[in-house]
């Protein structure tokens, strides 16, 4: 079953990749921008026999490894549209 | 309005970031895992009337500066969920 984990910078931690990009675009004419944040995503597919299963099994995984409680907040998609 | 890009390295081209999380993930255990790849979220807000004109405008910054057409490929969800 494949999952999908959007790792973000939490709110009130400066997102410098996020700034620099949003400058990059203001250079190239996008004034217009209100907000550009960076961050990563992680597709994994695991063996698990529902999306319940397999939505536990990856968030222990961003706990243990994937994501840094202290300065990223992380949410899971499964099953994917 | 906010859109979301996902930026992923494209089929066939060597994700090594993804390989490393994936060796990192089976030594504390998850033995079970088929497949990860690791890629780049940004998310977007820009002024645009409706979603369809957001996306564009989304698609155009992509091609310009977000995702390299060489070895990425991209996806915008808008309007989020």
């Amino acid at each position: 079953m494949k999952a999908r984990v959007l790792i973000r910078l939490k709110r009130g931690i400066l997102d410098v990749q996020g700034s620099a990009v949003k400058r990059a675009l203001e250079n190239l004419g996008y004034t217009d921008l209100k907000d550009l944040r960076v961050g990563k995503v992680v597709e994994i597919e695991v063996e698990a026999p529902d999306s319940r299963a397999a939505t536990a099994r990856v968030e222990e995984m961003c706990q243990k490894l994937l994501a840094n409680p202290i300065t990223e907040d992380f949410t899971i998609e499964c099953p994917l549209p």
